[in-house]
């Protein structure tokens, strides 16, 4: 795409001012449909340093209403970045409906300058990393963003001549590093791995844009222009609803999976008696402070996932697990439905904003799960999304195992008898009351349809490196041992398979 | 208060379950009461190493429900936090209506370990950051906030006793580090420090509970005891409703205050001709640019706040800064209703969260200034709340000169038939229908009650540091040009008076 590329002629200044302030006039009505359609936008900046592109963004912003967009320059993490999923910083980042998020440098820098530049990157690091890549655009795209990706080109020559002229200016001379200095002489390796880089990456649903550098008034009407056609483009698919559907044949996305058995043929009837379960809780608390130690010491994040029927016992649960863990490691992220700031983003913005820090444990009371559950059967979503939420979750839990995480998801079940026990009681505990709601019962009459989903559910999205533990809590003092005993079991797993980092 | 403090006998096993049990179950029944009274917690531990601060927090969260509580660990500030206010960090971590917060070590670790072991740290600038603590810690509480402050004390013998202990084990020895041992050799210093330092934060609002921290059952003891106390104290209070009043004599809190002139006394019949508007905002666009590059350069943080009449032309006056400066440099704030979530916590706190990293520009539009124009005319915080909020929004200001910040303060000011005339038009231009509501209208209605607020305002919250300019917008391009002006003269300003520093 770079390598035969053909640098244009300059533009005509005439024609130059005729079409930008046509453009940007455009731009500045399609801001507003933009907020009506609930459009969120993502514009991305690469290219050479010295071509211009944070010159590209100013201009392209001058026709903007400053309260709708943001602009991001991206440099090397900082460190809570470095403590975080790679693509965690842009994750946060994103714009809600109706918005826009320029990036000046974006992902791919993370990628190509590392491995470009860094001894020991693999080329199966890259792979690895571009298929990351693939998943977050469209991830971003099949929700309903726009991604509109640009790369600015420039000659060797003409890098060489910009840098040497921001050098030689006292004003601007920060501006340029030794950095700078070795890319330009490195031009040709950068320009070929850049090439190979965005050949894998031009995507369909976010396609790359090549934009003459040379010139500003060409890269401005260029840039421009493309922002208006995506934006329109984007706006008429919206209109007509043609979002990806998935094919029914593997929802999972292509994920290994672990068999696990229907919640019917659960054996509810299993319980402990108080000396052992007393015992035994102290035993794995113990454990579980000395693992924590450990998790803490070699950075390993910890993801636990609690779902269950309502009055199940995952608050028990959650307590128990807490006190086995040292107060400053964990964090426990009680989900409720999303806020309307969350609302409009999309949907997993919310659970990167809860990520733990590396060396810590994250205890999610409910999670990303109430995609597939809950707002599937209130009809929060479309059949269509509901399909590829399941694909999503997968990609999602992968990056946090790539990032290092050790995933753990519970599902603490029991029968619709015992549910009923529990509400009666709490309703006629004072101390409890505030437990239950109507909701609750609207919620238990549809036990059907949730048991449906939530086979589904375990089915599809039980991967080898995340699999669900459905735990038997009729008892509640058994489901409790065995949730810290299956933590336990996972926790000294991860450190088994990791022993050669740490020795 | 440490030094004459009485170390006691250690508790006996008995009177000390006795006493936990009763505790603890206090403890669990109110946190709902704190979850219905929405009461936010905040709960720090300050001490010497190894007094078993962690220790004092995992114990005491046993008896409650994780979903209500977050623990924050505090150490040396990472590299965002640097770039930010010294307190933004405590700030942004606030708990809402509802909720605990632990922290391990706080602010006070801020200021005591740097006097101690820093060299060139003077006496004064010690003041100066305790001076920040009461203001802050005033804040808190003036706004429904509970602070409890636990000071766990040893010995310098058990201090090394312990550290001794944790350095011979395996697993704990990575907990000790050469600064342990360092502060354990100048124990004495730091006792001395730290007493004089309790002795001065030891407010009536906010006062210190020296813990016994050489048994752990006295210690647990004491903390569960005091939190309760302290909580069921706060409970009533807040029944009775019996908050801080201000007295009437200096509302803006003893800030020096800069005389400017009543909205009645401006003259709006200002213009400027459009050739010299063109000519002159090009000139300070440029101005600001270069300008702005230094900013950056220096790391100096840059606050611009835009407040005024419905229809007075703010977004344009923002679209033309905006356009003078850098696109990576600038965020663009505007500030609406505050969420649900910004609600249930301080005020500041939502205001916290947008401000810029130093050397960035942060513009606002509309502020925390709402809280005494809209919050008040509409009722939403009594007239207290209102007195005290001048001298909370010139402490907020203060703290972010203290940080090296410039702040700009707008009022841009038209007459009310103006006004009209704006929304006439408006309502005339298809584009710009959205912009006019019915509520524009409820709110010309209360005009003069703004104009009484807004000249309030200006006069109690013009600081030396921080004045308002008020801008003659009845001719918007004059008031754009006014802007520019005034804000490269704030910004050249700022730059002579810190010429020292970089030169």
């Amino acid at each position: 795409m770079l390598k035969d590329f053909q640098f244009g002629r300059p533009m005509l200044k005439d024609v130059y001012k005729q079409k930008i302030n046509m453009l940007n006039s455009k731009l500045a009505s399609l801001q507003q449909t933009i907020k009506e359609k609930k459009l969120p936008v993502v514009i991305i900046f690469e290219g050479p340093s010295a071509a211009g592109k944070g010159e590209c963004i100013s201009r392209t912003i001058l026709s903007l209403d400053p309260r709708f967009f943001k602009t991001y320059s991206i440099a090397t993490p900082n460190d809570v970045e470095r403590r975080m999923p790679w693509l965690w910083r842009y994750w946060v980042k994103l714009p809600k409906e109706g918005q826009i998020c320029f990036f000046d440098r974006s992902w791919y820098q993370d990628v190509i300058n590392k491995y470009v530049e860094r001894k020991g990157v693999t080329r199966s690091w890259v792979e690895n990393k571009l298929k990351s890549i693939y998943q977050f655009e469209r991830q971003l795209t099949d929700n309903g963003y726009l991604v509109i990706k640009f790369y600015v080109h420039i000659t060797k020559q003409e890098q060489k001549e910009r840098l040497t002229k921001l050098a030689s200016k006292q004003s601007t001379q920060w501006r340029v590093t030794k950095r700078d200095w070795a890319r330009n002489k490195n031009y040709d390796k950068h320009l070929k791995e850049a090439d190979k880089m965005l050949e894998l990456t031009d995507f369909e649903f976010a396609p790359w844009h090549i934009v003459d550098g040379m010139d500003k008034k060409t890269r401005a009407v260029t840039i421009s222009q493309t922002i208006v056609d995506s934006i329109e483009n984007a706006v008429s698919k919206k209109q007509s609803g043609s979002l990806y559907s998935p094919s029914n044949k593997d929802l999972s996305g292509g994920f290994g999976l672990i068999e696990r058995p229907k919640l019917s043929e659960i054996d509810l009837s299993k319980t402990i008696d108080d000396t052992l379960y007393k015992e035994l809780l102290d035993k794995y608390q113990k454990r579980l402070l000395k693992l924590q130690n450990k998790f803490y010491l070699y950075k390993i994040p910890v993801v636990v996932v609690f779902e269950g029927w309502d009055a199940a016992g995952k608050g028990g649960c959650i307590k128990r697990t807490a006190a086995g863990l040292d107060a400053r490691s964990y964090q426990v992220n009680p989900i409720s439905s999303p806020t309307p700031d969350e609302l409009s983003h999309h949907y997993l913005w919310r659970f990167y904003n809860t990520l733990p820090k590396d060396g810590h444990f994250a205890i999610y009371d409910r999670s990303w799960y109430g995609r597939v559950m809950v707002e599937h059967i209130e009809n929060i979503i479309d059949e269509n999304t509901y399909n590829r939420a399941f694909r999503e979750i997968n990609e999602f839990e992968d990056e946090l195992i790539n990032w290092g995480a050790v995933i753990v998801k519970f599902w603490i079940h029991i029968d619709k008898q015992t549910q009923l026990l529990r509400f009666k009681e709490r309703e006629n505990t004072p101390a409890k009351r505030w437990k239950i709601t109507d909701e609750d019962y609207r919620n238990r009459e549809k036990w059907d349809r949730y048991e449906t989903d939530v086979n589904k559910m375990i089915e599809l999205t039980s991967t080898v490196n995340a699999p669900w533990y459905i735990i038997e809590a009729d008892d509640k003092h058994y489901a409790r041992i065995r949730v810290l005993k299956t933590l336990e079991s996972a926790l000294t797993q991860k450190l088994k398979s990791e022993q050669h980092r740490f020795t």
